[in-house]
């Protein structure tokens, strides 16, 4: 973060080879950065021709990226009920299961992500055992598609089937909604790509009175407004990506009444109290899914060069953007190189970067809030002046301070949100995602650490071209 | 904070007078504190000649300060029970109400304690009414003791009635246990002095209800280790004075699992969850009864100098000292002349500093861990870096770093905790309680403000003058 040439508004000393120079700065305590001197995009010519375009398309560009941070900030998403995925998400296919990430065919998946779908095809009665399952979505029998294209968003190397139970998450003045499957917390799971019997018992338990429970409680309460309790989240020390105990917490403080005044029986509340209780990540899933549908509430506006998806399967990540339609851009997936891992493993063991978490970032949460959580500062370095400037140069590459998700070590400043491709691509500082790593080939071992990836430079500029073939240059 | 003269080990520029100097000094960006030069405290011969006794006795009293703070950081309060304060609370005289702060006869009382217990009494059935009460309190019908000679720690202008339902926390290695009230919130109340039928109502639902399911759930779970919670509330942005989400949050999450599985019926849960639900106050009494225990578990080391107790009742503010017994030292409160006033309100309508919370600050909470709480950043001036100089004061006058109270804003130091009378009367440096403000003579209006009371100085001096007679000087 510290090493990014910027080209934006704020005044820092910047200096390119002067040792002592820098050591006379720094000892009357201003800023240096100490930089190679890089060019704009790389010196890649067709791309600062983008950059530079005519005034007309950069007014027009710019324009564009307000209506989507308007419409984004607009969005009021409400954690409204949780059912069976087959019974609410729309158009999925017969014997179909939806995965994190882009598509890749199954044999090209990665370990995580095959044991994944492998065992949802079990749960789902599709096939008896997770062998025969892989060989069903090898040929076909059984068959994947990317859960973006559904408005559901899945976490790590997560995959849903047709039974499992969703969270539905509505903005109620445009009924767009975005689900995202329960979240299983840190033992067997199917979102960890560690999945074994244990892991189908749990999702049983989720689809026969989990669901039940918590979509009473959400009918008798009319929903959760989620940016209201995540605007308190955030003053409590989550960023919600990596850390989520206030914002768990607060969901539990918002059902467990409702559901007992809706008559749920007590030992069901009880075992939903616990599982709430001992898994602090459970809202993670509810937050993916508000911030997919703020998201999804912001693309669609013509010219707009606002990232509003990012999606990862291990291998490839893709960039959605505000004015590209549906088409998704891709690059190869970062390594988790930034993580820290857990005693015994290291990036070699993991998958890279995966799943759809990186919603959070597209709207103003997990990295972008990084400042609000010190208790994952060793993700950007130890301190809240390490957060604070790590967060002002994503400041470079953002359009808008969010409204709603102020930080109180930021001064009460909203946090960076609407990544702006073309300023990606013309400073070279790209978004990070603070985020965990799993086991790539070891059925049995799950996440091995978590730290901070780096979006891809190159799935930008590749988008920068996209967005100039659509404004016709 | 700013502007008191320092003799710690910190290395600061001080500025004496020389504002060009100063200014020079800012611009190179290093730390000025322009002060008025004051001679250690404030050059009373007296007390200077106590603050430089002989070798033997400084050794003594540090040695003596190091034990107190070893038996205090031992101290593992663990909320327990709930239960009525008759049945459990030590050696309550007949028809005798306890209140916070220091002994005052009921006449000479300030308004809401007047009104506090005249209702308390008709509370517990002692009168029709509380005109008759009061007259009964003044002729002495009903008598009053403070609360802390009972082990009783009572926020604000609190009281209670043998009937009124008291959580108990205890140490369990040691056994001490401390006893607080069911905090009742933000609307007609005892403890804010605005108390009405709406209040009785309230307290009979405690007594007759909420009592025994909190009751319940803390047999069922064995209680909750109040410390590791604490600990958890800091890293959440609560300092556990004037801010507590996270830690009602987190005893809501404690208790209301085991209050369905010991079989509490589903509306008293609910009952219960709501009400925690809705304030989030309710952690306050909790962690008072925690730092009670460990601050009587330090007191009563021969030759210590450090605070284990500070109450107060509007009018005189009480200092209770390691190494002194039972003799509390008192002088005039100080009004709450730095707070921030509801609009239509000010300093002149409130009474002075108030209630037996100032407990926190003495174990190393509420003001002293003021850098945990940015949006309680106000109350010492609106920045991270405000507070973290005010917490480097307040080193300056305490005697350890609590090794469980870690705050990320200080890069996870511990919290100021042990305050040494020597320290604050040479350095003229007092703590600070971040606290509320309370209507004086309007019986309907209850808070009016909230912000911080400094300590009034002389107090520190007077007890200073008593240790040296304890120490035969």
């Amino acid at each position: 973060m510290g090493t990014s040439v910027l080209f934006g508004s704020e005044v820092r000393v910047v200096n390119v080879g002067l040792d002592l120079f820098a050591e006379a700065v720094r000892a009357q305590d201003h800023p240096v950065a100490e930089v190679e001197w890089r060019p704009p995009a790389g010196g890649d010519a067709a791309l600062v021709r983008l950059l530079v375009a005519d005034a007309e398309t950069r007014d027009r560009v710019d324009a564009a990226n307000r209506e989507t941070m308007t419409r984004m900030f607009q969005a009021r998403p409400v954690w409204v009920d949780v059912r069976k995925a087959g019974d609410v998400v729309p158009d999925i296919p017969d014997r179909t299961l939806l995965h994190s990430g882009p598509a890749r065919p199954f044999e090209r998946m990665c370990g995580p992500h095959r044991r994944a779908a492998a065992w949802a095809a079990v749960f789902e009665g599709w096939a008896p055992d997770p062998e025969s399952a892989a060989l069903a979505l090898a040929n076909g029998g059984i068959k994947l598609e990317p859960a973006n294209a559904h408005s559901v968003v899945i976490p790590m190397a997560g995959v849903i089937s047709p039974s499992m139970a969703v969270h539905v998450v509505t903005d109620g003045a445009t009924g767009r909604t975005a689900y995202s499957p329960i979240n299983e917390g840190r033992e067997r799971t199917i979102w960890n790509g560690n999945p074994d019997r244990s892991t189908l018992d749990r999702l049983a338990w989720f689809r026969d009175e989990l669901a039940g429970s918590l979509s009473a409680a959400l009918r008798q309460t009319g929903g959760v407004d989620l940016f209201g309790l995540f605007s308190q989240s955030l003053q409590m020390g989550d960023e919600m990506h990596a850390r989520l105990p206030a914002t768990t917490a607060l969901l539990l403080r918002s059902t467990v009444g409702p559901m007992l005044e809706a008559g749920v029986p007590a030992p069901a509340v009880a075992h939903a109290v616990r599982f709430l209780e001992s898994n602090s990540l459970f809202g993670l899933t509810v937050v993916m899914a508000g911030c997919k549908v703020a998201a999804d509430t912001g693309h669609g506006v013509p010219w707009s060069s606002v990232v509003t998806g990012m999606s990862r399967n291990g291998l490839d990540f893709a960039l959605r953007v505000g004015g590209l339609g549906e088409r998704w851009v891709t690059a190869p997936a970062p390594p988790m190189d930034k993580a820290i891992y857990y005693s015994g493993y290291d990036s070699g063991d993991g998958a890279g970067d995966i799943g759809d978490s990186a919603i959070l970032e597209v709207v103003g949460l997990g990295g972008m809030a990084i400042a609000a959580a010190p208790t994952v500062a060793a993700f950007v370095g130890g301190s809240v002046d390490d957060q604070i400037a790590a967060t002002d140069d994503l400041r470079e590459i953002t359009v808008a301070a969010h409204p709603t998700f102020t930080v109180p070590q930021l001064g009460f400043a909203g946090t960076p949100a609407g990544i702006d491709v073309r300023r990606v691509v013309e400073t070279g500082i790209v978004p990070f995602i603070d985020t965990g790593a799993v086991h790539d080939h070891d059925p049995n071992v799950g996440q091995i650490g978590a730290g901070i990836a780096l979006a891809p430079i190159e799935v930008f500029q590749a988008a920068l071209i996209e967005l100039g073939k659509a404004w016709g240059r």
